[in-house]
């Protein structure tokens, strides 16, 4: 066993009670996702809360995988508003995916569940979103994501998979160049 | 005090020791890489863990801020040879990052340190990680994560910023629009 559960342990929740996420929680779920690293720490992330029934009425719509019935959404977007905008825009989607994880961790380990719908780079999706949520041109949802306390368990899970796994070159096995126990 | 420290202490390290990342450390975190999500669960994901002294070499001399001397650095990878080619090629860099952020909370929650050092989609730095790892051409290096033994401590730390949230409508700021304690 390791300490690694806080990373097993997460998986997609789509099955939700009504319970309300509470506001220390939503904040939680904030700090952790601001807490990942990006390209030359240019943070260049926008969070939108969604807890309005209209507003999140309207991401079932839009969304074709994001129909799950949670009191609460988070759409982390990319904001091209920044000074470098050479750094932002090359690295934004990256910055923005690696809090997404974080949020994600954070809900799996709060006793929450969430689930990531994807948005960017479907311009349909985008625009719809952007049109719901107000977002100015230069904030980019990147996502979705669905939180609300779970209705549903799943086991912890790797899905490692050593076919995966190069060592120094890429025709090389790393499984088959190293002695594992 | 919250659950969420394995997240808040994650900090890029710089400074190592010289001291060997062993194989069941090694195999820890491309578990815990390769538990984060995905979209449609498609993994697109490829892992060159580079450990020979003439390939760490390659990686410095190629990386403008890659020059930490690590005995073990890991690429993550995109694999664009999948069957389901329009979900990964619009949503590899998405997964990998998710990927890599996990990889990065792993190594922290190990003891180790590791810093994530940009390559795609920077086309110059693509080409050299390629040419030295041997790469194919629909394998595409996203980044190249430096891994040892910590030299350095930082304290744990969230970026959160209120001015980064809003609340249904990008106008309207969360933290004005809702208690706080």
């Amino acid at each position: 066993m390791t300490d690694l559960d806080f990373i097993f342990s997460r998986r997609s929740i789509r099955r939700f009670t009504d319970e309300k996420v509470s506001e220390n929680h939503v904040k939680l779920l904030l700090e952790a996702a601001m807490a990942a690293p990006t390209a030359m720490n240019m943070r260049p992330w926008h969070f939108v809360v969604i807890d309005d029934p209209g507003k999140l009425a309207d991401l079932h719509r839009i969304l074709p995988f994001g129909k799950m019935q949670t009191p609460l959404a988070i759409s982390v977007c990319g904001n091209l508003g920044s000074a470098k905008k050479l750094v932002t825009e090359r690295f934004w989607v990256q910055d923005c995916s690696a809090a997404t994880e974080n949020l994600l961790l954070a809900a799996n380990a709060l006793g929450l569940g969430a689930v990531w719908c994807g948005v960017h780079p479907i311009n349909r999706l985008e625009s719809a979103i952007s049109s719901s949520l107000n977002l100015p041109s230069h904030v980019i949802p990147l996502n979705v994501v669905f939180i609300g306390h779970p209705a549903e368990k799943k086991p912890p899970r790797t899905q490692y998979d050593p076919a995966k796994i190069s060592h120094n070159l890429f025709e090389v096995r790393w499984e088959s160049s190293v002695d594992q126990d």
